[in-house]
C-alpha cells in the first residue's frame, strides 16, 4: 500500500511498519556498508581497545534548515561528539520518533541526508528503530543517534586534561548553525551566506592527533556555544582561560542577525567547529595540520590557559577591558539542535 | 537553584542544565559502574570480536504503570535486544527528550529506576544526553537507550536461522506488558496481578546456550506480539511454522481484559519474554536450563518449524481446526512501549 504521511499503524511493529522500513527507509540508508537489517542487534567486527560510547537526541525546530536539516545533523554530532574523545568513530544507531501526519517524503529526504552524512564521516549506521506518536505529542520529528568509536592506542583527551601554558585554538567562524536556524525559524532573511555550519570533524581530529598525540582537550561548542565549553574546560580542569576578543573570528552576517536578535555569537551553538587545549610547543603544528583540513581552513589560536583564576574564563575585550565570561545560565535559544 | 519542573532553560547547554545532570540526574546513575562524566563519549575497555549494537525509543503513555515505568521498560529493552543476538550487554547510553514542565521528581525516580534496571541486568549507563522541547511538543517524556554487547565466539543466532524440525519455546505467558499499560491508560481496574512482565533476560539467554550453543533464532516479541515474532521467523527463515494454541501461556486476568478490550493475546507486546527456535534434540536440555531461571519459568514448546508452507505461521485451535496466523496489519495498540 502506498502512504504519502505517517500513520499511527507504522509504529505498531506489523506489516505497515514493515513496509514503510524495508520498502523506504532501507533502501536509502544500505549501500557499501554494514547491511541494516530486521534483527533485534546488528552484529560487526571491532577491534580489541577502548571503545568510545555517546548519545544525543536531535530535537531541532525547524527540522529544514539553510545548509542542512536534522537527519545530517544528527549524524554530524555524533561523529563529532566521537571524534572529540579522539576515537575513530565506527558505527551508529537511528532511533525516529515521528509524529502522526509527518509526510513521509520528508522523512525520506532526512533518511538520505543521514546517509550521506555517514557516508561522507565515513561512518555506518547499523541498527534503527520508529516510534509513531499521535498528533500533537511531538513535533514531526526527534531524532536520536548513538555512537561507537574506537580510541587509540596513547590518545587521552579529556576535559580535565588542560595545563596552564596550553594554547587555545579554534578552528573557524563562531555562530554560524545557530544563527542559520534562528534565521530560518524567525522568518527573517539574513542574507544568503547565514548557513549551518554542521560538518563531521572527525578526519580534522585524526590530522591534529597525527602531529601532537598528545593533545590534552578537544570539544565541539556546540549548546551553550564556547563560553559554555570554555567554562567546562576551566572547571574541570581547574585552569584558568584566558581569550582575546580580537582573535574571535564571526561572519559580518552572523554579527548582525546576533546584533539584531540581542544575542551574543559567544553563546550560540555551532555544530562544525571545534576548540582545542594543546601544548604551546605544537600549536603551530597543529594550527597547520588544521589549516589544511577543509573544516580547519579558520583555525586560529584564540587566548591561552593560565594558572589563575582556577575555574574562570577571563576575556580581553575589543576596547580593552578584561571581563569575566561566564556560562551560559538560562537559554537563549531553545531547540536549536 | 531548586526546581519542580522542567523548564527549557533546563537544555541549554548551559548552568541549569549542569546543575540538574550533575546535582540530581548522575548521582542516580553512577555506583559501582563506570562513571558518566561531563565528557562528550565515554571511554572504556572493550574485547577485540563481534560487538552487537541496538537502539530503540520509548514512548509508552502512561510513563508509569503496574509493575514498571519508561525507565526500566528503556533498559529491559534494551538488554533484550542485545541478548537476542546472542550479545552479553555492556553499555547502555541514554537519552531523554522532556517536555517543558514535566515535575523533575518523577524525572529521579525514572532515572533510579533506570539505574535498578541496569544493575540487575549487569550492564552501565555510560553516556546521557538531555532535551528539553516546549510544553505541548512532546508528552512528558520519551527516551531513547542504545546499547553495546559483545557477541562470544560460535554463537550465531538470527531470525533467519531456523530448520525444518527446529522446536519452538516460550519462555512465559504473554500480553501481561500489553494489558498492564492499556489497563492504566484506559483507566480499568482489571485486577492487581495485570503488571509488566518487563525483565531482563539476557542471563536467561546466557543459560540457554550453554546447553545449546547452536541456538538457531531468538527474539523477545514486544510491538506486534507473538503473532509478528512468528511471522517474522518463517518469513526469514523461508519456513512454515505451526503453533499449538492449547499450549499457549495466558493469565487469566490477561485473557479478561483482551476479551473485554477485543484483543487477541497473540498480537499484545511482552516486554520480558522471548521465543526460542532450538534444534529438537535439544529443547528438553533448553527447556530444564529455561525452567531454573526466574524469567523462563513458565516455558513451554509451543510449536515447530515444518517445510510447508514456507512463509506462514499456522495455528491448530483449540477447536481442532488450522488458521493462518497472519502479521498485525495495522495498528493495535499505540505507544505501548
Amino acid at each position: 500500500m502506498n502512504y504519502d504521511k505517517i500513520l499511527l499503524a507504522h509504529g505498531s511493529g506489523g506489516r505497515m511498519m514493515r513496509e514503510l522500513i524495508e520498502g523506504r527507509f532501507l533502501p536509502a540508508l544500505t549501500g557499501g556498508y554494514a547491511s541494516l537489517g530486521m534483527e533485534d542487534s546488528a552484529v560487526m567486527d571491532f577491534p580489541g581497545g577502548r571503545i568510545a560510547l555517546t548519545t544525543d537526541s536531535y530535537v531541532v525546530n525547524p527540522i529544514f534548515f539553510p545548509g542542512g536539516n536534522i537527519g545530517d545533523l544528527a549524524v554530524n554530532g555524533t561523529v563529532n561528539d566521537l571524534a572529540m574523545s579522539g576515537a575513530v568513530p565506527l558505527y551508529l544507531t537511528t532511533g525516529f520518533i515521528v509524529e502522526e501526519g509527518m509526510p513521509i517524503d520528508q522523512l525520506e529526504e532526512i533518511i538520505r541526508s543521514m546517509k550521506a552524512a555517514a557516508d561522507k564521516a565515513g561512518v555506518s549506521i547499523v541498527a534503527g528503530d520508529t516510534k509513531v506518536v499521535d498528533r500533537g505529542k511531538a513535533d514531526r520529528l526527534f531524532i536520536n543517534t548513538a555512537g561507537v568509536g574506537v580510541v587509540p592506542e596513547g590518545v587521552n583527551i579529556s576535559a580535565g586534561g588542560i595545563r596552564p601554558g596550553d594554547c587555545l585554538i579554534l578552528s573557524g567562524t563562531l555562530g554560524d548553525h545557530g544563527m542559520a536556524v534562528m534565521s530560518k525559524r524567525a522568518g527573517l532573511g539574513f542574507g544568503s551566506d547565514l548557513v549551518t555550519d554542521s560538518a563531521p570533524l572527525n578526519r580534522l581530529v585524526q590530522e591534529m592527533l597525527a602531529v601532537c598525540p598528545e593533545m590534552h582537550a578537544l570539544r565541539d561548542p556546540t549548546r551553550g556555544g564556547l563560553a559554555s565549553t570554555l567554562n567546562e574546560f576551566a572547571d574541570a580542569s581547574k585552569v584558568g582561560i584566558l581569550i582575546n576578543e580580537a582573535a574571535l573570528p564571526v561572519r559580518d552576517s552572523v554579527k548582525g542577525a546576533c546584533e539584531l536578535l540581542g544575542l551574543d555569537p559567544l553563546y550560540v551553538a555551532n555544530e562544525g567547529k571545534l576548540v582545542a587545549a594543546v601544548p604551546r610547543d605544537k600549536a603551530d603544528a597543529v594550527l597547520s595540520a588544521m589549516k589544511a583540513n577543509e573544516y580547519g581552513k579558520g583555525a586560529c589560536i584564540i587566548g591561552e590557559a593560565v594558572a589563575d583564576p582556577p575555574g574562570k574564563v577571563l576575556i580581553k575585550t575589543l576596547i580593552g577591558g578584561t571581563r569575566i565570561l561566564d556560562m551560559l545560565a538560562g537559554e537563549l535559544l531553545p531547540r536549536i539542535c
